[in-house]
């Protein structure tokens, strides 16, 4: 349980420092907000620690950090956000790449270590 | 920074609860997987946490909580891991429907309270 506990804070912190930086430094990126980068390079970091066993408590803390730094209930506002702004098109390429950058991300950190 | 070490921590917890919840009760419902369930229901308390102005830090503790309790990651590795066992159908509609669902939840949870 302690494992889960320091895991979910310390994603959610990470996942709080990025959105930080990127309102500082990446307020020209119109679609690629934080949480967008976040889910990307936590599907990435998950492949990769999955690709080969590790001890299970660590493995676990891992999981539970990055089940806490990824997020989807603020990915579902933000496409729900461009949709009420009327910027449709934008909302379903946010979901659609977001989906699928996921996924290849997962798949390339998993690739790397593998 | 305090709520959002709470917020992830007491998310990851609640996530980590639902989840051996649903391994003792849930073995039967095939597509319906804990995340799918987490992410679902973590959209529409997000929808109903916004639907009206709370105090800034209250606020903050739940948009932490529901960060750290929904996933992103877990949601890809499930979806990457029906496509290997070749259940690509399966696959397909568990990305669809957890998006689709959780958009809906999320507005679901905003009009009940808004």
């Amino acid at each position: 349980m302690m494992y889960v506990i320091i895991g979910g804070a310390v994603g959610a912190c990470l996942r709080f420092a990025v959105s930080e930086c990127w309102l500082k430094f990446g307020k020209n990126a119109q679609l690629m907000t934080a949480v967008f980068v976040i889910n990307i390079s936590g599907c990435a970091m998950l492949g990769w620690i999955l690709a080969k066993p590790l001890p299970e408590g660590i493995e676990l803390l891992f999981i539970s950090m990055l089940g806490g730094f990824t997020t989807f209930s603020t990915f579902c506002m933000e496409a729900l956000e461009l949709w009420r702004l009327k910027k449709r098109k934008q909302a379903m390429i946010y979901l659609v790449i977001s989906i699928v950058g996921s996924l290849f991300g997962f798949l390339f950190g998993w690739n790397v270590r593998a």
